[in-house]
């Protein structure tokens, strides 16, 4: 045990799983941003041809691991363990969104960071010995959370500067055990290093429109430690990639990065922050959500390390930790964080 | 990695790891019932005190993870991994409940079957040897519950008789690796054998009223592929224990294991069924909630495990997958459950 522990919050894996396949399933106005040429499908109806919101969020879900499978020559069956959620309530578009691929099945909520549990968590079931293969997914969609947590689309409210906008996708990815195929093989894949793994932190934010805030004090808590733990520093890494901090939240966290001695400017790069032309698409601090990381590492992060332009990322999804219950009963927003080492070979 | 699994659905330990303690909050009403000897902890004052039901419930996983990290001498760092869960939209009893403890969390919704995949988390990070020690907690709250799914209290609507009370509890179990200790102590500790993990299973039930109905299919699933990966009779347990089918559910379920060949009549409890009389305290088909089969186990189970009365246990909490939105919208309930192996040694 104590060679695959490392300091206080990092595991780092004997064979580290492969990244075998992914896919990311993306909205129309994903679509128009920057990210657009990264995308496997993109869906220009919002509702998927589905009756409700929820539905057409769990049919992100499904299109992004079918994909995924279809790209490595896989079926449902060959799968021993599907890690998957959503920002919903009862996580309700997993839900309905993967029964019908009958894989068995771990439902998770970490808000915005569940990408970086998921896949934290199938590491581990790989590396463990428990799975030759498991798959990660994750999504959002705007209209299916607006309704959940702030108002119906038709009322038509304002959106604060420092508000986020949902992203409408899901990212899905297939990790197999090292175990399957030749050490060449292994060695041509993207593959999870190691995992850091995030506290719930209260800052004592109350604002919902002001997420990134709500968020950068658990991502700083990841960084840092992940730093310490494998006694590295920011310039180790290519890119050190959070979830949807926003601009907002991202300059708060280079901030609480300065304080613990590390100055990660250079190497940081947000999610939300790429994943629309803020100033064109009228998304303010950026896009948020599950689908944000998830399709942004199921596209343009993988391909950058695929291609060998990035040698080594560290992904940082980053969660906001509210309900709707929650923020009217006057309570704080406290923000999670889950890291996952990508490096080729 | 051949040897971990069994069969297409289960997974064996090869150091088992051990339940180093546990422990049980539970209300008013739960310690009015025949369980009531075996909770460690009543709280008599519903709202524990605050001033939601929300936060009420999150200070029932509070109380029963320092109860239990008391009960083994030790302190909230000494623990890697929290697997936690609850029934709210986003989780939000957990998040604000264990905060304080800041371990590191994952997040999980499985509904009622939760405390079954926390165990099998927490018990494949020890084992793959990723952990040390890692905490299992889940929790359920009747007026938060109520609020959540279906009416206020004070609203005061007619139940059905097919309808289930959802109990007001937490249970947290400590799980240590067995190299942490010596082989004779691990020998008198019970502990994690086996997990057989479970799909999402619907049969088309559309009654919320009758959850029992809507997760036999899902429970007979895990069980009947539990004995089969493991070769093994239902006479090999001493009990086969689901979570909270309640007694519309149980007759189900017997249905259904006798169409696969097995005969579990003998060997069957419900922690639904078990927890409340319901003669007298009018909980119609039992009791229900991530807390009922957690309270029942860090409890009655544990204690008839340690005493060794009972040798070997399937436990098999079972969940309805549905919410607010999709009850409304006239979805179906699909089930989840997942079945892990105690053993004593």
């Amino acid at each position: 045990m104590g060679e695959k522990r490392r300091g206080k919050y990092t595991i780092t894996f004997e064979q580290p799983p492969l990244i075998k396949s992914y896919a990311s399933v993306a909205g129309q106005k994903e679509a128009e941003g920057p990210l657009a040429d990264y995308f496997d499908m993109i869906c220009e109806d919002p509702m998927m041809g589905k009756e409700s919101w929820e539905e057409a969020e769990g049919a992100l879900q499904y299109q992004a691991v079918l994909k995924a499978l279809d790209k490595a020559f896989l079926c449902p069956e060959d799968v021993n363990y599907l890690f998957a959620g959503d920002l919903l309530g009862q996580t309700i578009a997993t839900s309905f969104g993967v029964m019908e691929l009958q894989i068995p099945h771990f439902g998770l909520y970490g808000a915005c960071s569940t990408m970086g549990e998921s896949l934290s968590l199938a590491a581990m079931a790989i590396d463990g010995g428990f799975a030759e293969r498991a798959v990660a997914v994750t999504s959002s969609h705007y209209a299916s959370a607006e309704k959940q947590f702030r108002y119906p689309l038709a009322y038509g409210n304002q959106r604060s500067l420092a508000a986020s906008w949902t992203v409408t996708g899901s990212g899905a990815l297939v990790l197999e055990s090292a175990d399957l195929g030749s050490k060449q093989a292994a060695d041509q894949c993207v593959r999870i290093h190691a995992v850091t793994t995030g506290k719930i932190i209260d800052y004592g934010i109350k604002d919902s429109q002001n997420m990134g805030a709500c968020m950068a004090p658990a991502a700083a808590f990841v960084i840092g430690n992940h730093l310490r733990d494998m006694n590295r520093q920011p310039e180790d890494y290519d890119r050190i990639i959070t979830g949807d901090l926003g601009r907002v939240g991202q300059k708060i966290l280079f901030e609480l990065m300065r304080e613990e001695g590390f100055n990660i400017e250079d190497y940081h790069m947000d999610c939300g922050i790429e994943i629309f032309d803020a100033e064109t698409q009228d998304t303010h601090a950026g896009g948020s959500g599950c689908g944000c990381s998830a399709v942004t590492l199921c596209g343009y992060i993988m391909k950058k390390l695929e291609t060998g332009e990035w040698k080594r990322v560290l992904f940082v999804p980053t969660g906001a930790l509210l309900s709707k219950v929650s923020f009217n009963e006057g309570f704080t927003i406290p923000g999670i964080a889950h890291g996952v080492v990508l490096e080729k070979g």
